[in-house]
């Protein structure tokens, strides 16, 4: 009998030793994701003409760049605000389910990428509340993973990973990224 | 005896199921804040005449806009950089308890709503540290919930949420907004 | 038998609310970093004749600044774009093992002070993946502390801190940063 509850006792330590230690982040956590959501949003840049159907607009540029163009090469330097919808197929014309917000910035003088700092903003009978992205974006890679940073109402304290994939481009016009968002820290 | 032994050892099973499955976020968290804080901060924008006073000045704007006027129609892609003071009150000449510095950028073609990037610098008796924010500002909502995304600091470590509230403004010269800082991880 | 029994029930449910109490976020947590990289990154600005060389531009500037020079005085407004290489040693001419991607603008209008969105990427033998910055950087602060914000790859979910100090600068044309990271939470 107090062999037995010698026995609990130490089964109970090293339980706790064990959840201790997950507790403090040392040990691997679940890689799978507690919620997961697919969207596209669709980017429209103003070039001078387009004000109507632009849904972004370059802000700032380097020396040798202008508002209405990229500049060349890989566009470095390029600062763009965009305003984008979020819908649920790749199809610019269904009903918009939420706003992506926020700026992006050409970054690298050697090949295309990007630095994106952004929210989705929803609204809806689905969901209510915004997801807080922020990371890099190297273009040319097939996928591109950035951090979900936060989120608010729906997305309370929501933090992951959002993988982009670029759906569909016409020049520097137009683009259209997949959006496969995988929740780790569900609150 | 035996048995019941082993229905401790069913209840330590099920305990460390569960506490795993917290741990790994499946289960709801709590959502009382750890930690909880109220400030001001008041944003003097640059409009060509007043930079004695200005805490903001207007650095990125699209082509129909310019660095000493908000751009028409709703702000659209201005970027803007400000070194505001943080007040415990919302009164503009208290004594500042920190700065609120970095950016933001107007990011809606069909209203007001902006993105920031900021954060609060503290180096005083009360606290010594930063808190960093993110998020999506749809300035007509009444209030408006950002991330804190991180701190540093007496603020080590900390997520939460920011809840923006517009108390006062005056055209697009003077903003103060009052900020309700609820952190939900603290360490 | 049955006191016995009721003990062990007391423990378990002792232990059950602590672990509770862990995992919400209300007791301290470890402060010990699962994870620690040193790292150096530098910055060549474009001063307007050396494009070969520069790591760097200004693509946003208030008004009385200019995309050539810092504005004066203390840069306050300037927003630079940067691609920097980040090496091992503090040597600029080492073979660079990421790039050090993003945005950082001055945003104090009293002294030198900064606020940096970026991100690390690394694609090399050590390390594939991504690590997301972001937070203040008082540059007159011997060291400076900003947060990890997020992590892709091998920094998958990745928190922390990384410690900034600047380890070499030549007025405003070269800087060269030492990053202490320390990543706290670790997947």
């Amino acid at each position: 009998m107090q062999l037995m509850a010698t026995k609990t006792q130490l089964a109970t330590l090293f339980l706790l030793l064990l959840i201790s230690a997950t507790v403090h982040g040392r040990k691997p956590r679940s890689r799978s994701p507690c919620q997961q959501y697919v969207f596209y949003f669709h980017d429209v840049l103003f070039k001078g003409y387009n004000y109507k159907n632009a849904t972004s607009a370059i802000v700032g540029s380097p020396q040798w760049g202008n508002k209405t163009a990229m500049a060349v090469p890989y566009n470095f330097g390029d600062v763009v605000v965009f305003d984008d919808p979020i819908t649920l197929d790749n199809n610019f014309h269904s009903p918009p389910v939420g706003r992506a917000q926020g700026i992006y910035l050409y970054d690298q003088k050697s090949t295309y990428s990007a630095w994106l700092g952004f929210s989705f903003l929803f609204n809806s009978s689905d969901y209510v509340g915004t997801l807080n992205f922020a990371g890099a974006d190297p273009l040319l890679n097939k996928t591109r993973d950035i951090s979900v940073i936060g989120g608010t109402g729906d997305f309370f304290m929501a933090r992951g990973i959002a993988t982009l994939l670029t759906d569909a481009f016409e020049g520097d016009v137009y683009f259209r990224l997949r959006v496969d968002i995988k929740l780790y820290e569900c609150w």
